[in-house]
Order: structure tokens, then C-alpha cells, then sequence
């Protein structure tokens, strides 16, 4: 457990502190200049670079925990950083440096015939609290996606990646004193109690607009169930691609491949391969081919295991398993109509794929399946916020309120109305 | 109370039986066409024309017996219906009726480098439960906004207005069954029991994706500290309108007597008066005569009371109060600073207006206050969905999550994103 910073101060007492801290920060951040947040964003960016020997030398001590604790090969991948990746967060820093600043976008404006003109405005939410448990790099992508969009954060990260997540914390801090940025905009709890995280879902004496948890089934369990502030829910990547009779196989191959086997630790990785029927023939032996050549183990229902030696037999259970592992279930399916109701069963509503040339089946797959992301002829693994372009993402939030699907700057904020007019009264 | 229609089943058997019919409802609204649903508003609003005499004749029932309780005159006329307020109801139907179909609009589309095309699309909430009160209007304004946006709706009316919803209601049916759509659409309680609310506040075994209440403090106070699901909140209007020294005065006074006492019993009504210092000598007297002469009653701090001869003394408590009455609040300010100050100490966000022709003065008021509508030169008295031309309003909600200020079909929808690739993976 890290020391706690501020003297020893009870947890309620210390979280009702940075509360108050970041209310006031973000009282500031909300009318500051879009240069001053673009200057520490790239000075937090270089503090990184500078820091990355820090940072993968905090890695490595979380790591061994990690590895003494008996963590899962898939979980000790989330948290591992090497170069690349401690590089990958400089720049995921910079392009959120890069992107527009939303604050005071117009976003729509419209005259009415009273000569009222109107316009929707997007404002910053206030302060928001980040609760995640082994992926370092949420310390800085949440960091920088809330100041850009003018939001103070309180950063609660787990107990696995406590020491990656200090060393990143110590480089966002760097940034926003050179830019002259109070560094309560950007607080790391720094303790790992639990009841620190108890005393965010109560709201911090309504210093707290909104929690987005980042992590397993119980941790957002327990916020959905306990947060007294709304939450935008990530739950898990339950994601399936449906390969249609219409596919190109070659096609099918590479993106199945892809989608499974990337990264099996991240929640757009698929977990369900739905077959069509009619692609039994030509398309289902190939592509289970590629899958086991590619190290991923086989569940099939019966018609699977039948046609398909490798195969072990999938248990229902499977079909709502988040596997993270390399590891596939199987199902054959009656065309896009079995693919939908299977998918509208057992969903997590994260991102579904279609591989298909029949465009009518994508029109179908499309509308149909209520899902935050649906894809055509692309991997599930795009699942991200900085492959969608918004720079980076807080997380993938399977709700449907407010945010949905990356949430990036545009998600961390709200809007108001600003209506001008020349003396007019309601009749 | 109303009798049980479902042969008098237990409450939480008879909202379960609700829920599951709102979801099944939901899913083929989901996919319905445009023109099937203007057709059923079309058809809803002639019903209401057609069975203006039977709602007239509910309505009556319901203001006896606001009467008989000791109902207040302005919660009486939120309650009243006339002629011309059943022609406003019908009217607001096929205002909603005409306004662009929400389902389906491309909000955004953007191309990423690797040939992805990725589109925003507006996809309905699912299902909304309404908790409202005496105003009987609401009853179509919702059913017809969550119709629009393709969601089922649980409508949940107090007990005040329990004949005039249900006129109301069966006018909805009709439309909905002219256009060969499901009756379950729009479902309204028919019991007034209160523990039908405590099983909405529960999501209905995950049936209900929203609840929006409106109505008083202790409604909405008790709806936010119970809901298990995703709230709207619509608080109190506690609006407030900033007299600057620049202001013209005739401007003024008409904007303040319009904003206090068109209707003192709607949330858009002024509730307390702020007068620039440098104002006193030639705005303040005049303001607060015209006021008078209209009926108003006048609650000044020390320095109004010496000025007016007619204004009571305020109290701390007058700063804080709602009166949805004809009394107003007065307060002298330094300038816009001590007007933002103000603001943003007792505002309950939802709207405030500045009367002011010092352009620099309206910059800051709507930069540095953070309501959902800010007005320049205006009355309060706009803030409403058909002022804004949304056709209508299911409420204003002065939350920043998701919706804000009047909440019409677009703040009734989520997206999702559809994304056409031709075979790209993830590197």
C-alpha cells in the first residue's frame, strides 16, 4: 500500500479533501484557455519521454507482484509497459493535445420566428472520478482527456498498478505546473484502501459529477450497484464476429485471426465466432484452421465439434464467457438472422462484426443489433478510442446514456444553452 | 384511486407485467418507420381534438378535488384545463408529429487513414418511465416525444391529475392502434399506489432504461436517492434575472414582469430579481412599481426595503425559495460579478436571464454561469422545448448528464456507430 501523502489523514476525511481540491480546480479549469491546456498537455507528454526509465522501472516492481500474486497471463499483459508502450503514451498525450478543444464548441444554433437566436454550447461536466484496476496507461489518458476537455479527475487506481501509475502521475503533475495549471486538476488517490473508493461512489459531499470504472465484472458491479453519482458503464467485451455465406474467405481468415488473437487481453478482442450455415462447406474448416495455427484453443456446439477434429464441446456457459485468453467459442448460425438473435441474447452490447459482401446482410446487421460499435469487413479489435481518432479513450462504455462506445473529450462534456434576443417577452 | 385494470394484481406483478411489455414494445419501435409513427401522432392528436369534451369534463373531476385537498393556486394552474390548453395538448402533438424522425440520423461521419468510414448514428433509449405530477399535459407531450424517438414509455401520473391522464392516455391508444402500432407503447400506471413508483425507482428486472421525474422537490429528492437506474433530473427553477446598469429600462421592466408573473406556476418563472448598484438610481424604483402594479409582491434586501417603500424585508431563506407564486425576490449586486456570484451560489442551474445592452457584461454572464439556458434580453418565461422549437418538452433537466434544458426527441436518444471497413485489422 503506498503511504498515504496527506498526513495521515482518515480516508474519509483525505478523499473529502480532494474533493473539495478538485471542485475548485475545475472551477478554473472550466474558463481556461485553450493554449494553456494544449501547452501542458505537450509539456506532460515530454515529462513522460523524459521519465520513461522512472515509469518501466516502477513497471517492473508492479509486474513481479503481479507475477508473485499468480496474476493471468492476459492481466499481466494489460499491465506491462515496455518502450513502446511508455512511447505509445507520450503520443497518445500529444494527439489529445492535438485534437479541437470542445469547450465552448457551438455545437448547433437555429433562429426561432420571435427572433430568438439560440445557441447549444458544450461546457465541461466538472470533476470526474476514474476508478480502474491494472492498466497503467488510464493514469495518463484519463489525465489528458479530462483537462482537455476542462474537467479536474480523480484517479483511483488499483492496488497491481500502483507504482506505473505513481511514476505517470509524477509526469502529468510535471506538465501542468509548467503551464501554470493548478496540479489538483489531475489527483491520484494516494492510497489504496478500499474505503477510499467506498467514499468516490458516495459522490465526495456532491464533489463528484460522474464515476467511470475501468476493470473487471466486480469492480463495475460494485460501482453500478453502490455509486450514488451517475457512472459510464464499461462492462465487459462480450464481442462476436459473424461470418456470412457471402464472405470472402481470405478476408474472413484475417479478420477472425485478427480479432481474436491481437491482443487477447483487451475488451474489443472477439470472444464468439458465429458461422453461417451456408458456409459450412467452403469457409468453417479454413478458418478454424487459421484460429488453432494462430495458438487459439476451440469450443464448438455440436455441428462444430462434428466437422472439426481440434474442437473441444462448448458448454453454455461459453457463450457469456469473457474469455481475455486465447481461447474461441463457436456456433454455427441460420444466416444473419440466427447471427442476430444470437448476439442480441448473449451480447454485452461492446462491438459486433460482420464479415459479409452481401451488403443487404450488413444493412441487416447494422440495424438490428443494438450494440455500441458494429463493424463491417474490419477486426473488433478497432474497438478504441484512438482508432476511432479521438486521441485515446477513458474506456468503452456499454450504456447508453450520455456517453457510448470510446469515450473520448467530446463524451467528458455537457452542454448549455445561450439564447440572445432584443426584448422579447412569452406571450 | 384508479382500480387495477390487470385483475387487480399485486403491484410489483403488475409493474413486472409492464416492464416486460414496455421492453417488447420498445424492440419493434426500434425498427418502426418514420411514417408509422407521424401517422400515430397525426391520428393521437385528432383523438385529443375529437374527445375534448370527455378531457374537459376528467380535468374538472381533477381541479374539484385539488379544491377539496387545498391545492395552491398556482399548483391549481398547472393543473387547469381549457379549451384553448386541449388546443395547445393537440397542437403540441403535431408539433412533435412534423419534427425530423430522430432514429437513424447520421449525427457525424469521419474517415480514418486506414480507410475505416465511421458513422454516429441516433439509436432510441429503449424504455422511459415518466414520474410526474398535476400537470395533465404531460401525459402527451411524453407519450408523443418518446414515440417520436422510437421508445416505449411507462407513464406514471400523480394522483392530482389521475382523470385528465387518463382521458388524455386514451386518446394516445387510439392513435397508436390507428396506425397498426402497439397499444404497450405508451402505457400509463392505473393505480396511483405509491409503491408502483418504488418499482419503477427499482428498473423493473432491468426494463426500464430511464426514469424522468417531474414534479416537486420531494418527488424528484426521492426519485434521485432511490433509483437504481439512470435519472433525468428536472429540480426546481429557481431562475433569477440580472438587471446590469446598461439596461434599457423599458426593456427591463417588461422582461421582469414577463419572466415573474406570465405564469407563476411553470419552472421557467423568475423567482429572484439581481439590480446592478450602479442601476439604483434610475432602474430599481420603476422596476419594482411596475412589478407591484402587477400583482407582485416584493421581498428586498436592506437596501431595497429603504429604496421601496412597498417591498417586506427578505430573509436568507428568500434566496433559496421557489415560490411558483407572485412574489419575487429583490437583491442589489456589484455589477455582473456580484450577479454571477449570486448565480452560482443559490441557482438551482436551470435558467437565469441578464438584461443588459454592454455586450462585454452578457459575455461574462455566459461564460461564467453554469445553468442549462442563459438568456440576453429575454424573459425566463422561454424556457420550455415548443419555445425552443423542439415541438415540445418532456421536462427542463437541470443535470449535465446526457440531457440538459428541455429535453425533446434528439436528449430521448443514444447512438451507435456503424463502421464499414473492406477488410482492414488492427496492426
Amino acid at each position: 500500500m503506498l503511504r498515504r501523502v496527506d498526513k495521515d489523514l482518515p480516508v474519509a476525511e483525505l478523499m473529502a479533501e480532494i474533493g473539495c481540491k478538485a471542485r475548485t480546480a475545475a472551477q478554473s479549469l472550466a474558463i481556461a484557455s485553450p493554449d494553456k491546456k494544449t501547452a501542458a498537455l505537450a509539456a506532460m507528454a515530454d515529462a513522460v519521454d523524459r521519465r520513461a526509465a522512472d515509469i518501466l522501472e516502477a513497471n517492473v516492481r508492479d509486474i513481479e507482484n503481479g507475477k508473485n500474486a499468480g496474476m493471468s497471463p492476459a492481466l499481466l499483459d494489460r499491465l506491462k509497459l515496455d518502450h513502446n508502450r511508455v512511447a505509445g503514451i507520450s503520443a497518445s498525450i500529444r494527439a489529445i493535445a492535438g485534437l479541437k478543444d470542445p469547450v465552448g464548441d457551438v455545437i448547433a444554433e437555429w433562429d426561432r420566428p420571435n427572433g430568438l437566436h439560440i445557441e447549444r454550447v458544450r461546457t465541461p461536466l466538472g470533476v470526474i472520478g476514474v476508478i480502474y484496476e491494472s492498466r497503467p496507461n488510464v493514469t495518463a489518458d484519463a489525465g489528458a482527456l479530462c483537462l482537455k476537455s476542462g474537467n479536474a479527475v480523480i484517479l483511483r487506481g488499483g492496488s497491481d498498478s500502483v507504482h506505473s501509475s505513481k511514476a505517470i502521475h509524477e509526469a502529468l503533475l510535471e506538465g501542468l505546473a509548467a503551464a501554470g495549471l493548478t496540479e489538483t486538476a489531475v489527483q491520484l488517490v494516494p492510497t489504496t484502501d478500499r474505503a477510499a473508493v467506498g467514499e468516490m461512489l458516495k459522490g465526495l459531499d456532491g464533489n463528484l459529477d460522474v464515476i467511470i470504472p475501468r476493470g473487471g465484472k466486480s469492480l463495475v458491479a460494485r460501482v453500478q450497484a453502490e455509486a450514488r453519482v451517475p457512472v459510464f458503464a464499461h462492462l465487459e467485451g462480450l464481442c462476436h464476429v459473424y461470418i456470412d455465406a457471402s464472405a470472402d474467405l481470405a478476408m474472413a481468415s484475417k479478420i477472425v485471426v485478427n480479432a481474436k488473437m491481437r491482443r487477447t487481453g483487451v475488451c474489443g478482442s472477439a470472444e464468439t465466432l458465429l458461422v453461417d450455415r451456408l458456409a459450412v462447406p467452403t469457409h468453417l474448416v479454413p478458418l478454424l484452421e487459421d484460429l488453432r495455427s494462430a495458438g487459439c484453443e476451440i469450443r464448438g456446439d455440436d455441428g462444430v465439434v462434428e466437422l472439426f477434429a481440434g474442437a473441444k464441446p462448448a458448454t453454455e456457459e461459453d457463450w457469456s464467457t469473457e474469455y481475455l485468453d486465447t481461447i474461441i467459442s463457436v456456433k454455427l448460425v441460420d444466416g444473419v438472422d440466427g447471427a442476430i438473435q444470437h448476439i442480441n441474447h448473449y451480447s454485452s452490447h461492446h462491438t459486433e462484426a460482420v464479415v459479409a459482401e452481401d451488403l443487404r446482410v450488413v444493412e441487416r446487421f447494422f440495424n438490428e443489433i443494438d450494440s455500441a460499435i458494429l463493424l463491417h469487413n474490419a477486426s473488433t479489435q478497432f474497438a478504441d478510442g484512438g482508432e476511432f481518432g479521438m486521441g485515446a479513450e477513458i474506456g468503452i462504455a456499454t450504456g447508453k446514456m450520455h456517453a457510448r462506445g470510446p469515450v473520448g473529450v467530446e463524451q467528458l462534456t455537457s452542454f448549455k444553452y445561450r439564447v440572445r434576443g432584443n426584448g422579447q417577452t412569452r406571450p
